[in-house]
């Protein structure tokens, strides 16, 4: 097993990653400092409650806990203020007070809904994530918990630290292959921000990663939460640093606001996303291997690396200005100036965008 | 003008009180560090609205700022998701960054849900009071923001630092006789916590308080704020000795579950029950003097000190049960050694709590 601890002073917190984890869950909450005193409740949703679901509270209850459970549709549409009142309610009948925890089970969207809950319940209870996504190493680091609204995502949330992070790699074996290719995107795009040796790591081990090696894997999730947790310690509440983190989102979310529903996964916009920055990167100065390089870890992982033809140019450019208008109106890129180091630019002309959507779309086909 | 600046490190803010303080709200706000580049939204409901709201918007538009309202209904039914909802969808029309404030314009109810909006627009922008009533004093200070569920008051909330407390005491004229009392009721529960001679001054000057004198007025809130922010500093998030501010809750708040609707107001409710916690306080050992001179303070002030025969003890001991099934299963009473000086308690037996509610209803009648 392997651990990390995010360091935020009283709110630090250890992430654990390793094989059966589920299995010494009750264990793990009791040395976190949860009282068997105090009802739990774990939220999770429907694709992944059938599997693990069951067991977990078994587990809890085993160990002494009182655990309910509350269990949502699949899917970003349960990042909605109705489910969050529900869990609300489920929190209330089942008499959760200042002590419990409100315990996540599932991907992001369950992590980022369970989160927001637990920041609100009472103004705030402890939480407890436990990922069942490679997605979802990336929202179980930083606190940054949210739900929709209909006008935009993620507008209505906190920052609210979890007390304990438990990522048991067995959870990830159900995984279809395409969405273990797009949590790869969230694991590369951390070596490429801020650890190059990493990236080549990513490269020399994908075929390890994509058939899931448990070591590989393990590995993988914990370099990528080190440097996440490397730079939310630095700025914990996003006030510069932490939009590092952003890269390849601008066009990612744009690509994302655009598509089809169900069409692109959020990791292979962002992984389009990476290469148009990458682009940027080199147009701006940075040495063409940038743009190889970031082709190349991301094409070795799965994902898409261009735009398919028929995303309209004139739609996403509107969608990223959408998005510019709640970034005090400046269209704010994260530039790669080499493989493992990026800059903010707030500088981007709308036209250089264009054009690199456009050449987005003569990148080799869609793999 | 008075100044009081509540200390909680990079959190701290100041709460300004005095006359006129409206007509100069948009140079407060620069000084504040607002930037007229970010729009602001003020919340208020539509008791206040028809008299403050056109002025207000007039003078911060005047001072160079995009000022939008959202309206709600005055009284405790708009502290919902769903009117929370509705100030989300408006600050979204409107395009509030994350260098935005949301301003609270009215009493508590809407500083309670303005500041969880605030609290939670984009994971938390700038908040600004502007209480216009007596018991705002009380919650314009400590960050505790929060809307209702239909099961619990206050359950959904979080704990969100204003930037800056504007309060102006002209808006407080138009406020009817019984809400003054009723505002005053916390002004004298902070003396009766922490301040003997804050306690005597009140009993020399209810006349002056009563009758809206802006000096008399003016010294009480800063006083009253001052209590709890000394309180609030040493306890942000209510581990332990914020709890003293609950002083008359434990009783009062199982008064307002119980009482029809509008029969009591909340600062009614929790001066009945701090002339409880008083008895309670004498049982246990203080001198008679801590009953009498609270029951002279609140009685000045034109409150109720004693409770109207038709309440029903074993519905008020059933309310108090179930509150205090969300405190961690112990009854928790504040309870006053000397005037100024409280204790928390939680060996409190339940027959002693009944015996004390009969006892008040034979407490001198209903004034």
């Amino acid at each position: 097993m392997r651990e990390l601890r995010v360091d935020l002073g009283e709110r630090s917190y250890p992430i654990r990653i390793g094989e059966g984890l589920l299995g010494q869950a009750g264990q793990e909450l009791l040395e976190a400092g949860l009282s068997v005193k105090s009802p739990l409740l774990v939220v999770s949703d429907d694709s992944v409650a059938p599997l693990y679901l069951e067991p977990l509270l078994e587990q809890l209850r085993s160990a002494g806990f009182r655990a309910a459970s509350c269990v949502v549709p699949a899917g970003e549409s349960s990042k909605s203020l109705a489910r969050f009142e529900e869990i609300m309610t489920r929190a209330l009948e089942e008499g959760l007070d200042r002590k419990s925890a409100i315990v996540a089970l599932g991907g992001g969207v369950v992590g980022d809904l369970a989160g927001y809950a637990a920041a609100s319940y009472m103004r705030g209870i402890r939480f407890v994530q436990m990922p069942t996504t490679i997605l979802a190493h990336d929202s179980s680091v930083g606190g940054k918990v949210a739900v929709n609204h209909p006008m935009a995502k993620n507008i209505i949330g906190a920052f609210h630290q979890p007390a304990l992070v438990l990522y048991d790699l067995d959870t990830l074996k159900t995984l279809p292959r395409r969405e273990v290719s797009a949590g790869l995107a969230e694991v590369v795009k951390h070596g490429l921000i801020r650890d190059a040796a990493f990236v080549d790591w990513c490269v020399r081990h994908a075929d390890r990663l994509l058939s899931l090696d448990p070591e590989a894997l393990g590995y993988a999730l914990f370099k990528g939460c080190e440097v996440k947790a490397a730079v939310v310690s630095a700025d914990e509440t996003e006030q510069d640093l932490r939009a590092i983190l952003n890269l390849g989102h601008t066009i990612g979310h744009a690509l994302e606001a655009v598509a089809g529903y169900g069409e692109l996964l959020h990791g292979e916009a962002i992984s389009i996303g990476m290469i148009g920055s990458a682009l940027l990167g080199v147009q701006l100065g940075a040495p063409q291997e940038v743009y190889l390089r970031t082709r190349e870890a991301l094409g070795k992982a799965g994902l898409p690396v261009s735009l398919p033809e028929h995303f309209d140019t004139d739609r996403i450019m509107e969608a990223m200005m959408h998005d510019k208008k709640f970034g005090e109106g400046k269209m704010v890129f994260v530039v790669p100036t080499a493989i493992g180091e990026v800059e903010i630019r707030s500088d981007i002309r709308e036209q250089w965008v264009r054009d690199i959507v456009e050449r987005l779309k003569r990148e080799a086909s869609w793999p």
